[in-house]
């Protein structure tokens, strides 16, 4: 296992890949770096690290494994300072985007350099915030260069295996198309939707008073950090910008069937996406879309509600794949939807969440008409 | 209260609210109708109605109240039989669209009409699946006439509010320009994004095997039944355009300024987007969004694992505003993500979780960054 591993930023990102190589991987000692001596104190304070520096030469030192947790903006910098330091460290980084990255590595870092992308979940902010579990079940991108030696490669592989997450090695330019349309998309339209709501009155009517489930699921990563999206959105923008033109073409194309009348063709497209959706479903749930259905009951919004409706499926053996609240008011309380795999297991739930008193409905995902 | 409801169209919407009617209303006499024997046997079976025929005149005579719950587009038919019968009763329907519906109704039966929309969540199929509580909690849309009746629309509104729904009066023309942004636009966006991504092959990868959280939550609506959204769809075609139209244009802006590199424009966009997104879920959720918190827990795959946390949750009294599950693999498990208010709930459920052996994150909904 590594023996010595720099973390060059302690965010919490860079702090919970400290705590994480300590408590899981077995890393010998970790070293932390942060031109901020408040991230240092809470990185310590925290245990994310074994010692810490605001000295770069230093902490790199010795070094077998660097990963560069700095904003994406700063690591061309970050790399330039490198070159002459570290001579034998793997160099590793997390930045969402990979193409301007791994195009501002110096020549003589290059066979020792593989660009890295966690796709890890929620962000809290700071070293102080830092948790082991961050990258369990989350993939890793890996995007080495053709220059990288193959052992260092199967080395971070490892080494990111043993933190719980899963390691795909990609081309940075792939990784950054990819993610164009996975994750850059989304959020583009996200944003859009909400400001094209929030801007709109209709005769007095507020449509974000008036919104329901399909809104609030689409624009629930709208406005999320400027600091950091304005960053990925233009560090991808070249991908970002022709997937965003092909969307714009598409929509034409809808637009055109829409007010030609054309039935047919807004048939075949929605029929399309369904067909599309469905692989998405399996890839998901390692289930038969057509074995997957919704149960959907009211509950009162009070606490406690859910350990009743949970502890009896579980007791009763039923696997809850999937699991959402939408939340009404105080007074109305809410509707939850249990995603449940097979017909049987459907209703099953039904029959037990009506013994609760609850009232349930069950219906196939893929037919769902909501 | 009323003496005798008709109900045109057996199907799920139909038999439902023949059942919450009877159930909850106090009804005297609920008779249906429907062309197809299956969906008159279904509806009588469940209970639904009081009586049933397949002759539309025999169904309507006497009735103080006719509601049409058939296709949206057989409407104009229906209500052109209906202009020589039953000439006392109120006429209303379902319909999800509602400019095309009150143009339609005949000069004679306008003092009676009153249009309805109730926002009734999942939708399975048939009266057989029928269930009272299906308006529960619902916003249920009324469009009256300008010549409608004021007694009308005031007993219809009762009736509602006793199905547990919430009547909300509104012009049909701002009812169909507000669901044309708030539910007929996420939809088209859903679909676009789902075709966008299935259709793509990025180098061999496909990347509906590799989205993330933000892209499954725009995209659960893609595919929704092709009969009812091409229906909708064209219906409402003029406020669609229109709004898919004002969505071109923010998107070449927003291309505009990324393809210039125009951090400023994003950044103010983001945060315009932010505010908006606030005031959504100030809407949603009675509380203050600085107040809400999101709490991140890894759990493995097996039943009954939801039952220990809520439980542990509800035993401390923390209300669950908002309740996820992401589901990852067998495996791996999956991520739950909870929505508490505030901070203290937020921190008691960490610790809560923790002493379960489930490693907890929390942050800020308003500052997540995911």
């Amino acid at each position: 296992m590594i023996q010595r591993l720099t973390i060059v930023g302690l965010g919490l990102m860079g702090g919970s890949l400290g705590l994480a190589a300590r408590e899981r991987a077995g890393v010998g000692r970790v070293v932390g770096y942060d031109p901020d001596p408040g991230a240092l104190e809470a990185a310590m304070t925290r245990g994310c690290v074994d010692e810490v520096t605001g000295d770069l030469a230093a902490a790199v030192a010795g070094a077998e494994l660097v990963v560069l947790c700095a904003p994406v903006t700063e690591l061309p910098g970050v790399l330039a300072e490198l070159e002459t330091m570290a001579p034998g460290a793997t160099i590793t980084d997390i930045g969402s985007t990979k193409s301007g990255v791994v195009a501002s590595v110096p020549p003589r870092l290059r066979p020792r350099f593989i660009g890295g992308h966690p796709i890890a979940g929620m962000e809290t902010r700071g070293a102080q915030n830092a948790r082991a579990e961050l990258f369990e079940g989350a993939t890793w991108y890996l995007t080495p260069l053709a220059e990288t030696e193959p052992a260092r490669l199967r080395d971070l592989h490892r080494l990111l295996a043993a933190l719980g997450a899963t390691p795909v090695a990609i081309d940075a330019g792939v990784h950054d198309r990819l993610l164009a349309v996975t994750s850059h998309l989304p959020h583009v339209l996200a944003n859009l939707l909400v400001v094209q709501a929030g801007e709109a009155r209709i005769d007095g009517h507020d449509p974000l008073t008036a919104i329901g489930g399909s809104f609030r699921d689409m624009t629930r990563v709208a406005g999320a950090n400027p600091r950091i999206w304005v960053d990925i959105f233009l560090d991808n923008r070249e991908a970002l910008a022709s997937v965003l033109r092909e969307h714009q073409r598409s929509l034409a194309e809808v637009l055109t069937a829409l007010e030609a009348g054309d039935a047919g063709y807004l048939a075949r497209w929605i029929g399309q996406s369904s067909g599309h959706r469905r692989r998405a479903l399996e890839a998901q749930f390692d289930q038969r879309p057509e074995e997957l259905y919704r149960v959907q009951v009211h509950v009162p919004d009070r606490p406690g509600v859910f350990a009743g409706i949970t502890q009896a499926l579980g007791a009763a053996r039923i696997n809850i794949e999937d699991f959402e609240l939408h939340h009404f008011t105080p007074e109305r309380g809410g509707t939850v939807e249990l995603l449940v795999a097979g017909r049987e297991a459907a209703e099953a739930a039904v029959e037990l969440l009506d013994a609760q008193g609850y009232g349930a409905l069950a219906a196939p995902v893929l037919a769902d008409a909501t």
